[in-house]
């Protein structure tokens, strides 16, 4: 008894009711590196999805590790059986053209597409293919952009003049690092990010060097991807990246703005997360709703909060309203 | 130049080309007390609102404030010209009885009703009256129940499992300060709200009281209202109301939650606001949203982001996302 007042409580779980007549999301995981690992752990924890499977390179799909037992791994998604939803979890720069393949299968997918200036692009591209095949693509579903780009949009409905300022960090981008090991001559790397507050931002970027590259040439080739080139950054080599890695991350969002025609409405967002974990919980919610949704192409702004969630309306309206 | 660039960037309100296109919004304001004040004054600030009149009850409209002038003031919302939508702003008690008959007109309506627990009573009542009447209801649209339960939400999908802790004030409370002034004997009343933590809440009830009365009972009954019954509650009787009210209030919501299979991820929201210009304006966007979104009645987590807001859709989300 004390068990069951726990879960309706606190975290609406346990509904045999909701349960029995539930057909459970089939969810494939694309990419399996911090990101798809996490998005493992996601879907176990959530009683409304089971794993349909994961999707690697070929050449991985021999040496996968232990907690991948008893799941289906494969080269490609076409080989997995029902997948209702896809959740991309490869590098940034590869979802573009992995979610129209998917999407042209009828298949919905998520991504956390993290280039700010480009998400335009990437929903009005995916758009029209998600249509066709009457699929729902989510874009952009991390945590900035993402969840704060919810918390933003939130803070301008009901405060519309101001500035609102994201600062990030001190914590590891995955992005930028990911970003980084593009970089020929790149063995490791990490980057960290530094806030200085209203929103300027540091890079602290450490590599291991392969060997026959010039770190000068290295480090400037870093400098200038469109990931850092508007940034203060700077790059040291270093013996062992491993050593420095902590997934921690963390927000401060702070907005001052004018309701109506009254000033001095402050706001402030902050969040201390394990960064892959977040973003793993953030895609498996944005692949829920994508089960709720029209076709077509969303980002998290144009999605109600109440498709993110696990469980019936009625109760997630008295509970959380 | 330089104005324009800041309002581009900035707040992204002036765009001449959506101006010349756009019918504006005409938005009847039902109720003139604090927060239909505040409504006037955040509809005339948005660019894509007109208003269309205010609505009193008969005995007011002679002696209506300098700032009514040259606005239509009637006793009936029907006296009224091609209202799209009608802002309530009348003591919550009377929400469920004055939304029925306005959306019967076809008239969309959004309210701050904020007894949480009859808000998915509300929303059931009044869906099939907005169904029938092609019209919109979004209820309790201020900031809790409202933006805070966005926020709750938000922060239920990204870390499912976990406690939130809502924390108010201090502040007036405008709900349980109407509750107090419609107790029989109470002549004009303030009620404080202090946060003890973990959600846990102080009410400080200062009143003047009617001759006539007794103050024991009088206190005795705002103590078994339904707004006070659960708290702790103190009545005070003062000389003077008046010299104690400010109506700045604040909020610390916190979450520590699961996301995946990690512990310890760790939220918080803070805001420092006035209180009737936050809700007014939030009364506002859910007036535009309401005007995008199918027959039915909503609360606001179940309404996306982008629907709130001003602007062109490309530019919020390239801005905002």
């Amino acid at each position: 008894m004390i068990t069951k007042t726990y879960f309706i409580n606190f975290a609406g779980r346990t509904n045999n009711k909701t349960k029995s007549f539930m057909k459970k999301i089939r969810a494939a995981i694309v990419g399996y590196g911090n990101i798809g690992k996490s998005v493992l752990e996601a879907l176990q924890s959530s009683p409304d999805f089971e794993v349909a499977g994961v999707v690697r390179r070929a050449s991985s799909i021999g040496n996968s590790p232990l907690e991948l037992t008893g799941i289906s791994i494969v080269d490609d998604i076409k080989k997995l059986q029902g997948v209702d939803v896809a959740i991309l979890c490869s590098p940034t720069r590869s979802v573009p053209a992995q979610a129209k393949e998917i999407l042209a299968l009828g298949i919905h997918t998520v991504d956390s597409y993290d280039i700010h200036s480009t998400i335009w692009e990437l929903r009005q591209e995916l758009a029209p293919v998600a249509q066709a095949n009457k699929a729902v693509a989510i874009i952009s579903a991390g945590w900035d952009p993402g969840s704060d780009s919810v918390v933003r949009a939130l803070l301008e409905a009901i405060a519309p003049k101001g500035i609102t300022y994201t600062n990030f960090g001190p914590g590891m981008s995955m992005g930028h690092t990911v970003a980084v090991k593009a970089v020929p001559g790149v063995k490791k790397a990490l980057s960290m990010t530094i806030p200085l507050g209203t929103s300027i931002h540091r890079r602290m970027v450490y590599i291991e060097l392969e060997d026959g590259y010039n770190f000068e040439e290295v480090a400037q080739n870093i400098k200038n991807d469109a990931y850092f080139v508007k940034d203060e950054t700077h790059v040291m080599q270093v013996d062992d990246v491993n050593n420095l890695i902590d997934m921690g991350h963390g927000v401060n969002l702070v907005r001052k703005g004018v309701s109506g025609t009254t000033y001095n409405q402050l706001f402030e967002f902050n969040m201390k997360i394990n960064n892959p974990a977040l973003t793993a919980q953030i895609l498996v919610a944005c692949a829920r709703a994508a089960t709720k949704t029209n076709p077509g192409a969303y980002t998290m702004i144009e999605i109600p909060m109440i498709d993110m969630l696990y469980g019936e309306k009625e109760d997630l309206i008295r509970r959380l309203v």
